[in-house]
């Protein structure tokens, strides 16, 4: 499938300069997955396409990677919202998801792929239970995803890491290689050491990503100084884990020193300040981060601690929420955050063709609408991009070289069905878990 | 005219509750600008409507109240983004902003107001300059609005106030009363005592509202300390200014005596959370300010600051924020987030009929679409209200009885004109102030 993409503005995308570089009166050239030619109309290459796809003046850039979520969550929207964290786990939460189904984990993965769609996310970054449907609503549905199976090891059996193993052999560059598999132990705090030597001993042997929670609350920070007589990031350090490619989720409570060991080591930091402010988690400290060099990336976190899946929420979150702590406007520019969003996590997925829109690159693109009355004057592109526009100015969303949206249809989801048994599915969960409460 | 919506869920909005109420099955009934019956669509009194309104199971809530912007302020969109705020004014808003024109205000008036009626906002709190041009776009609009001349008084002239109270003669009550006129000092640090003091005398002759920026950032904070030996709330208390209703924008370096001082007079608290994290003056003590009784609102501030006028923006930001920077997630309900864009705004505008969906209530009215994939499951429909929806969702926007939005469409602006006109005016306004530059 030869695919034009034409009457756009584009931007390849951030690496590493202090603007978005942006492209006007553009083109995109696609076969199959992948990007041929991504620059001026009037030097594009010859090129007869299968299909052409107008932009009517639209922003074609790199479709979002959404690096930390736990995307069946979307059945337990809004549930235990405004709960102290320990009660939200414990009484709204894990009641809850004890009575997970397969058919529930697959409605609610369906619903959350669609909004991520129609949001602008191209891939994401999971880590939950019953993988083997999620895997499979990411095949279906065209989508790109690093899957992992959450490690819980309280009593050293390690028997948790059984499913993860089987992902990996199973999953592992499946679907025309959409799907990647991490290691994905919870947590310093809910695993063993034990788990953690063999997690490492695997991501040697199967040369995956280790995708772990880090340092989210105050109590993860100063418990695991309790348990381990080291910070979190510390004690991976310890473990050796850090010479493998580690994914941390949160970093909220951070020392100078942790900072500083994650960027020597080039440890992923996937930042979630929607869900870090809602649960009352803090603030991660993004700006000396950046500062410091480290790798970050963005992500939404599940929906009940959100409410929901739109990556856009963060963009505009991530820097002006740290300009307003720090008491520092010039601090995140809008380069920064778009390549949190894109280049940088699409790099920490494992690909070395994905985030930027060049050619040999993966085609992950989305269009964005710049025509609406909250983009308009443009005076200046890139800070309109971060703090002027919406989720709903996404009008295109393609993975892989294939339109899985575009204004307001997916192409390979029926949204009507899918939202109807993502809520069958939620109803039925909350009854099962509300029956066992009574029992 | 007689206006039936129907085929909605309700909400007739927030008082004093602990949660938001919500009427399934419901149906609202409109004769002109008033409410004459919102509840159960059984219950309701036989009405012959010349136009029915059909929801399609969206949600009827009140409208939301922006209480604090410059709505111009749309053509300087993205303007100096990122830099420090002294720069940030003395380098790219004021030298831009005296090149200002009656056709540039009323151009970047009516694009705010498109802006704002997309996203569901149907009355707003504005301070500004050529305000003739502005009271136009709201007459024109069908908006609502308090409209208020900036009083700046460096020299004790008071030229300044000569203007504000020629709007409130020509404007105030105006448009079928959908035009109301405040005083409007910018703040303590930009007026002498002797025209805050005619003010004062001001607000006790007209009975308008007092529209201030009281201790946005830490400088007017401690200035407002060195200049009067008072904090910027104990100096309008000395002054008598708090006997009358005065209006707070931002309200961000507050001491535990201004919250219980604002508490204790009942001045109104107009919150910005982005454009205070944007511009890095801070977070506002908004979950110790409702703690203590105090009145608390919420507005975007002007466009340059945030930058578009979606207060849903805004509705999540403030409960989050809070739940944040006091590590305390129980603090802030949805309950009292909607209540702060709708009912207390609409008090502190001046109505009593407003903000909340009632018999003898004003009809602005909003639909919020609930079919979304990022509102399903509906397991609590205020905390998706609150945490998922977007301002997107707004499929009807209805100000005294008119519909002025519905479904993409503008009944009273001309999008596409109205775009094209503000785009062209801010060019030409930054044409204009950089020939001054190089002059």
């Amino acid at each position: 499938m030869r695919t034009r993409i034409t009457n756009i503005i584009m931007t390849p995308g951030v690496t590493n300069e202090a603007h978005i570089p942006f492209v006007y009166d553009a083109e995109i050239l696609i076969e199959d997955s992948l990007i041929i030619y991504a620059g001026k109309r009037d030097e594009a290459p010859v090129f007869e396409a299968d299909q052409t796809i107008d932009g009517n003046g639209a922003l074609a850039m790199p479709g979002l990677c959404n690096m930390h979520t736990h995307t069946p969550m979307t059945l337990l929207r809004s549930i235990g919202s405004d709960l102290p964290l320990d009660r939200w786990l414990n009484e709204a939460i894990w009641p809850v998801e004890k009575h997970l189904t397969d058919d529930a984990v697959r409605a609610g993965t369906d619903l959350g792929i669609m909004e991520m769609l129609r949001y602008g996310t191209t891939s994401f970054n999971d880590m939950y239970m019953r993988m083997d449907m999620e895997a499979e609503a990411v095949r279906d549905s065209g989508m790109r995803a690093l899957l992992g199976h959450g490690v819980v090891d309280f009593d050293e059996s390690c028997s948790d890491l059984l499913p993860n193993i089987a992902l990996i052999e199973k999953w592992n560059h499946a679907a025309d290689d959409r799907i990647r598999v991490a290691l994905a132990p919870h947590s310093e705090g809910a695993t063993t050491q034990k788990v953690m030597e063999k997690i490492r001993d695997a991501a040697e042997t199967y040369k995956v990503p280790v995708h772990v929670h880090v340092s989210e609350t105050r109590l993860d920070y100063e418990g695991g100084i309790e348990r381990r007589g080291l910070t979190p990031p510390q004690y991976l350090d310890k473990l050796g884990l850090l010479e493998y490619p580690v994914l941390a989720a949160h970093c909220v409570w951070f020392t100078d020193e942790d900072i500083e060991l994650f960027a020597r080591k080039g440890a992923v930091i996937l930042h979630n300040p929607v869900s870090n402010l809602k649960l009352a988690s803090g603030v991660a400290p993004i700006a000396k981060m950046l500062k410091a060099g480290c790798k970050v990336t963005i992500g939404t976190d599940g929906v009940a601690s959100n409410n929901n899946l739109n990556l856009w929420e963060e963009i505009k979150l991530m820097p002006m929420l740290q300009k307003g702590v720090t008491l520092d406007p010039t601090v995140v520019s809008p380069a920064q955050t778009i390549a949190a969003a894109t280049s940088v996590g699409a790099k920490a997925l494992g690909y070395d063709n994905l985030g930027l829109l060049k050619p040999g690159y993966l085609a992950d693109i989305i269009l964005m609408d710049l025509s609406g009355a909250h983009m308009a004057p443009c005076n200046d592109l890139e800070s309109n991009l971060v703090y002027s526009a919406q989720g709903s100015d996404v009008v295109m969303t393609m993975v892989h070289g294939k339109v899985l949206y575009r204004n307001g249809e997916f192409t390979t989801l029926d949204a009507k069905l899918v939202t109807e048994r993502a809520s069958k599915e939620a109803a039925l969960l909350l009854e099962r878990a509300e029956k066992a409460k009574n029992a």
